[in-house]
C-alpha cells in the first residue's frame, strides 16, 4: 500500500466535540435565548485567541473560554449567576463527541494510521474532554497550542504536528470543521479535510481544503 | 499648558466613517436582509484581516473587504450581481462621517493638535473616504497598515503611530470606536479613548481604555 498520508491531525472543538451542543444547556438556564449565547460565546472564544495571539498576550482556552462567556452574557444582558457559569464551563469539559466519530477513529486506528489531536484547548481541558468521550485509547498524541502560547492559526500552533511526528505536514492530513482552521492548516502546509457539518459556503480567502465532507465518515473514503 | 497628550491618531471604519450606514443601502439592494449583510460583512471584513495577519497572508484591505462582501452573500444565499457588488463596494469608497466628527476635529486641530488616521484600509481607499467627508485638511498624516503588510492589532501597525510622529505611545491619544481596537491599542502602549457609540459592554481582554465616551465629543473634555 503506498499512502502519502502516514499521519492525522484533529481539531477538538467543533471538529470531535460538538460545541454547539452547548446552546440545549444555554436553553435551560436562559429560556429563549440558549442558541444565542452559545452562537455569541463561540465566536467570541475565537476572536479572543486571535487577538491574544496578535498581540502577544497569550492566556489558557479555559480561562479566554470563561471571558468570552461573560462578555456575551453581558452582551445579551443575561444574568450570569456564579452557579451558571459553573455549569457552563463544567459543559465544556465533558461536550459530547459527534455521533459518528469514535467508530470512525477506531477504523482510523486500525488502518495503523498515526493520530492525534492539535487544539487551542490547554492540556488540562483537552485531557477531561477526551476521557468524558471515551478516546483515551485512540490518540497517539495531544497537542495542545499551550506549549507555543499563541493560538491557531499562528504557524508556530500548526508546527506541532509535523514536530511532533517527524513528518513533513504534507504527509499529515489535518482534519477540522471550522473552515477557517482547514484553509489556515492548507498555508501552512498540511494535506486538508474540512469536515463541512453545516454546509457552510467556502471562506473567501484564495485557499482550499484538498478535500470536503459533510461528516467524519467522508475521512474514510478520502483516506483510502 | 501642560498637555501630556501632543497627537491624536483616530481609527478610521466605524470610528470617523459610518460603516453599518451601509445598510441602508443593503436593505435597498436585498429587502429584509440588509441589516444581516452589513453586520455579517463587517464581521468576515475584520476576522479575514485576522487570520491573514496571523498567516502572513496580507492583501490589501479592499481586497479583504471584496471577499467578505461576496462570503457574507454567499452565506446569505443572496444573489451579489456584479452591479450589486460595485455598488456597495463603491459606498464603501463614500461612507459617511459621523455627524459630530467634522466639528470635534476642527476644535481639536484648532488647540495644535497633529492629528492622524491609522488604518487598516489601503491608502487609496483612505484618500477616497477622506475626501469624500470633506476631511482633506483636517490630518497631518494618514496611516496605512498598507505600508507593514500587517492589519491591526500586530503591534507592527500600531508601531507607525509613534514611528511617524516621533513621540512616546504614551503621549499619544488613540481613538477608536471598536473597542478590540482601543483595548490592543492600550495593550500596545497608546493613551486611548474608545468611543463606545452603541454602548457595549467591555470586551473581556483584561485591559480597559483610559477613557470611554457616547461620541466624538467626549474627547474634546478629556483633552482639556
Amino acid at each position: 500500500m503506498t499512502m502519502p498520508i502516514q499521519a492525522i491531525i484533529f481539531d477538538a472543538y467543533g471538529t470531535l466535540f460538538d460545541v454547539y451542543s452547548i446552546g440545549a444547556l444555554a436553553e435551560k438556564l436562559f429560556p429563549g435565548r440558549g442558541d444565542a449565547l452559545a452562537a455569541l460565546w463561540r465566536d467570541k472564544q475565537i476572536e479572543y485567541t486571535r487577538l491574544r495571539t496578535m498581540c502577544s498576550m497569550y492566556k489558557p482556552f479555559w480561562e479566554v473560554t470563561q471571558d468570552a462567556l461573560v462578555f456575551s452574557c453581558n452582551k445579551l444582558d443575561l444574568d450570569l449567576t456564579f452557579d451558571a457559569q459553573n455549569t457552563l464551563m463544567g459543559q465544556y469539559a465533558k461536550l459530547p463527541p459527534f455521533p459518528e466519530n469514535l467508530g470512525v477513529l477506531r477504523r482510523l486506528q486500525a488502518m495503523e494510521l498515526k493520530l492525534a489531536i492539535l487544539s487551542n484547548g490547554n492540556p488540562q481541558m483537552l485531557d477531561a474532554v477526551v476521557k468524558a468521550a471515551g478516546m483515551q485509547n485512540i490518540f497517539n498524541h495531544i497537542l495542545s497550542v499551550d506549549a507555543v502560547k499563541k493560538f491557531k492559526t499562528a504557524p508556530e500552533a500548526y508546527q506541532l504536528g509535523p514536530d511532533m511526528f517527524g513528518l513533513s505536514a504534507k504527509n499529515i492530513l489535518f482534519v477540522s470543521s471550522n473552515c477557517w482552521d482547514a484553509c489556515a492548516a492548507t498555508w501552512f502546509g498540511y494535506t486538508t479535510f474540512w469536515v463541512n457539518r453545516a454546509n457552510a459556503p467556502l471562506e473567501e480567502l484564495g485557499v482550499k481544503p484538498d478535500a470536503t465532507g459533510p461528516d467524519m465518515a467522508g475521512l474514510l473514503e478520502f483516506i483510502q
